[in-house]
């Protein structure tokens, strides 16, 4: 895969649509030092980090749609940044404002989409429709993307990089079926495959699953290895690893982490790095 | 897939070298019944059943590949069933016998194999240099092999049929990489997908997978697939499913479970059906 195009302008303004994780808060942080940046979060009750109130922001539930378009207008925003996770809310606990309601046969249709690459998509498009720009996290800070070679003291080994390639494999077969961002390899074992659940969990149960002959010894087997799917989308849902992720890797007992440069975004790569030294584990990008 | 050939007569007496689970019981209760048949359990300390005990029997502990074949030689058995899963004993803590250490070689060539495949295959090729024919499953106990069609009072719907179409699709991906037995697909979304932890710790996550809109009001959703691997060794590793399977699939809130006829075994079919009646969910052969 090309790494994302990152020649377009990044907008000075901009709203950030967020869900859970650090990611958000990250990026508020930056445009808040930049003197000629101004960001506004929306961020999504339940979903988003409470510390966002550090910067400006509101907040709205699941289904305020029309509450949605109105912040973003009065805070004269038309750049959009959608990140950080969210879970699937139960809709029976959900109440649609006016402009959720106006628009209930998008979201009808997307809660009905299967694949998170259509569910993405069409949000996108939904957004582009009513004059939006969606803009990737890769826009607004093209330096938090994975650049190639190794980001930490070790490297990955002739044995590694072989199941790296092995990796690599199980996620390119993978790809026309919308699934597959993690996958961890131990000398040409296939060890765990992330689907739905997340690359977190994937890790965690790495550390449940059997070697001969090295169990309670320590000795680091095996690598992680995160990439984008062929068709993500990527202005919404680009694959991220930072500072838990290498806390995982390294309990997980792998050798450590291989990442796609340009399709992967790497947070707080100053503490992921120091981090992975600490505990002896490889990050390195492909 | 063509189902395995199940032409080959079956032998008269023959050794069950027993791992873990139910099924080398299930095949000596079946042999014990027959009155020409004749059969040993070599059981795995700290892997078999205790329960083995009620037939003839020997334990052998992990290393003593010496005492393997001199109980082979005692019982005058020259046909093995290799059954039950295994865990990958430290090697730390295994004392090998003679026969074991002037066996070294191969096993420490099977030690450093990765994928499943080569191991058990290197497995059947050593027993068979020395002589022994290692028999399938489906070989002694043919009726076990799960057939085409409804197993139950449900069958899958059309939605149901696409979701299993999916999941073939990601097991046929997956099989040059010789992972991937089992997969759960929910309305095109592939929710999870089995590598070296095992069917039932990949159901056990599907339950807290999140969906869209229906998070605890219980209505089922989704399938699961098992299937064999195309290159899968079947004489020492084909696939099973039983009443478990069948009640993980339940709590994991799915609709029910496909599996490949003619390459999977389904032990103790009855209460199979019975506990899926039970729950609504269906197991359907394809």
């Amino acid at each position: 895969m090309p790494p994302v195009a990152s020649t377009a302008t990044a907008p000075q303004r901009f709203a950030i649509i967020a869900g859970n994780g650090r990611l958000p808060l990250v990026l508020a942080e930056r445009a808040a030092v930049a003197p000629d940046r101004a960001v506004h979060i929306i961020g999504i009750a339940g979903e988003a980090d409470p510390e966002i109130a550090r910067y400006p922001h509101s907040w709205i539930k699941w289904g305020e749609l029309g509450r949605l378009f109105r912040v973003l207008e009065a805070e004269n925003m038309t750049d959009l940044v959608i990140v950080g996770g969210v879970t699937r809310p139960d809709l029976a606990n959900v109440r649609l404002d006016f402009g959720a309601i106006t628009n209930l046969p998008f979201i009808l249709g997307l809660m009905q989409q299967g694949g998170d690459d259509g569910v993405l998509g069409s949000l996108v498009r939904f957004f582009e429709g009513r004059g939006y720009r969606v803009r990737g996290v890769h826009e607004v800070a093209p330096d938090l993307i994975a650049r190639s070679g190794g980001l930490t003291r070790l490297l990955p080994d002739d044995q590694d990089l072989s199941d790296i390639a092995k990796a690599r494999a199980v996620l390119a077969s993978l790809g026309p079926h919308d699934v597959g961002q993690c996958v961890a390899v131990d000398r040409n074992r296939v060890l765990a495959i992330e689907a739905a659940e997340g690359t977190d969990r994937m890790l965690n149960r790495v550390v449940e699953i059997s070697h001969w002959g090295t169990r309670g010894r320590g000795r680091r087997r095996g690598v992680a290895v995160k990439s984008a799917k062929p068709d993500q989308e990527l202005r919404v849902d680009m694959p991220a690893i930072g500072p838990r992720t290498v806390e995982l890797v390294a309990e997980a007992g792998l050798k450590g982490l291989a990442i796609e440069a340009g399709r992967v975004l790497v947070i707080d790569e100053e503490r992921v790095r120091a981090l992975a030294d600490a505990a002896d584990v490889f990050v390195f990008g492909f």
